[in-house]
């Protein structure tokens, strides 16, 4: 790649289209100036590590591009905010070409555009490895962010969509021969799952306003996201086997694949579905809400108990611990 | 290193003390939630990538961690915002030692609660080199935001303390004897220039007070930078050379180090100073002002002109194009 450091940010500005409502100094400047809404302000940040989080051969730029705002609006979503502002700091290799940061970035872009987000600032250097760090800002009426402790016992235990289909998409990427079932529906779909998934936004409001308890985004997994929750709640929870939403995509494909979809569903990473505990009266009103307005189902799948940890009952009614073995970045 | 995420970013937790103001979530749930100030929002993000921007062997993780956090706060002063809270995204590979980790979050919160900003959230995960990314958000009243897009034909050029020194630094830890030189005094102020700059935070509201048209953080050398400010400001500039202020520390050393101290000052990189452009009336109040308040001095060391490009003025009065060959990070 033949790119100064000022060239890039000039490709990259002309990518991200001009005037935005509430930027009051965009990029380019040392810092960005935007308008504050009336809410509390929410804030987070996550990072993309190529051979970690992504191998750069095996996703298009234009999906890991999306992908990286997608799971920090994820986060915002978990908190029931509406997200505002995206900054992104890349560190680049010098074996990359312009066309694949174009592409990031145009992939960076449709994810903000998707969601109302201002990407109003960055920062690229060079990079032994691809690095793509991105922080978002977002807004919550006074009060009512909605944190991972408020659980209480009774509460329904729900998820949004279904469970496991990125890590089927990783299985699919490391399996012997990945264009062999790249060439299914199902194979196609779990790829999917993995390179592009949602953030849950819309849905995080409809679970907010049905008065959700506590809420959590799925990054690493069912069983460890739920310990989370359950520890910061102070409070343990019961899932049935039978109610968790495995992916239809990954049941198709579990036995080509070699994997045991229940496993991957529970503890698979990156699904970004959203975990809340609601009222049990509220399931069927946010269910039949859910499905008409973003065509995305729930699943109420256990519920919150007094106590501590997490227990798995199986279809026939026996109980084990659900050790919370989700995807670590450390493991 | 035998830890999980869950175990580090508790061990992150206990180095950040507790309550900060403002602060509704802190850091370990989804994202951060804080209250908002009355004024414009300032946001910025920098990414420090190890064999890039430091090495690991070479720094000690309490002055990279503090680093991280000054050079993005550096950007909100060149802004003339007052910073407010801070997020922090590591990658860590696995042979660093908890210990580091430590550390390094120990040097972010010096830096942070110097600057009386709250570091509300982070993300770590597994690279294969160090990456550290920072996000800070700072506040401005309405309007006030110091862009580097207002300054005039007049104006004088004006940059706080001296130039140099961090690439003089450089020179030191690159140098075929780093111990030898590190054993003067002149070795040890360049090195901790490098790595131990200050963020001029306060020096800027009073550039600012004090009618400053334009402000930027010299990050990349005062060649580039001042073009950036003047291609931004549709202006020219004339620099005298007997007026940069050369760091005192690299003036005594550049023989030994074998360096043009001039040239380091013109076109090294992160000496995180504040390049202003003000009325010239304004230099001597601000110039005493910064000297009672900060003991840091002014530099009136050129001016704003008409038309494009960066003159240097030489001692004899010859004149030629200062390109804008500073610091790039994908030179």
């Amino acid at each position: 790649m033949e790119l100064s450091e000022e060239r890039l940010i000039e490709a990259i500005a002309r990518v991200l289209s001009g005037e935005e409502p509430g930027v009051v100094v965009g990029m380019g400047d040392d810092a960005a100036v935007v308008r504050p809404g009336s809410g509390e302000v929410v804030l987070s940040t996550d990072l993309l590590v190529e051979k970690v989080h992504f191998e750069r051969d095996a996703i298009a730029p234009r999906d890991l591009g999306a992908k990286a705002i997608v799971v920090n609006l994820s986060d915002l979503a978990a908190m029931a905010a509406s997200p505002r502002y995206a900054l992104v700091a890349l560190g680049l290799p010098a074996d990359v070409e312009a066309a694949w940061v174009v592409e990031l970035v145009g992939g960076m872009r449709d994810a903000c555009a998707e969601h109302v987000v201002a990407l109003v600032g960055g920062d690229t250097s060079r990079a032994d490895l691809v690095v793509i760090s991105v922080a978002v800002t977002g807004e919550v009426a006074p009060g009512r962010a909605l944190t991972r402790s408020g659980a209480r016992p009774g509460d329904a235990l729900v998820v949004t969509g279904w469970l496991g289909a990125a890590a089927g998409g990783l299985a699919v990427a490391r399996s012997a021969d990945p264009a062999k079932w790249l060439s299914e529906d199902w194979g196609r779909e779990l790829a999917r799952a993995l390179d592009r998934p949602a953030a849950r936004v819309g849905e995080a409001q409809v679970l907010a306003a049905a008065g959700a308890t506590a809420m959590i985004d799925l990054s690493d997994g069912l069983a460890k996201d739920l310990s989370r929750l359950c520890r910061a709640s102070g409070v343990g929870a019961r899932v049935r086997a039978a109610d968790v939403p495995v992916a239809p995509a990954l049941l198709e494909g579990a036995e080509a694949l070699g994997v045991d979809p229940l496993r991957l569903a529970l503890a698979g990473g990156e699904d970004y579905e959203l975990l809340a505990t609601i009222p049990p009266g509220a399931v069927e009103p946010v269910r039949s809400e859910l499905r008409e307005t973003f065509g995305v189902p729930l699943a109420a799948l256990g519920e919150v108990v007094e106590g501590q940890g997490v227990t798995l009952v199986a279809d026939d009614g026996t109980e084990t611990p659900l050790a919370p073995d989700g995807w670590d970045h450390f493991a």
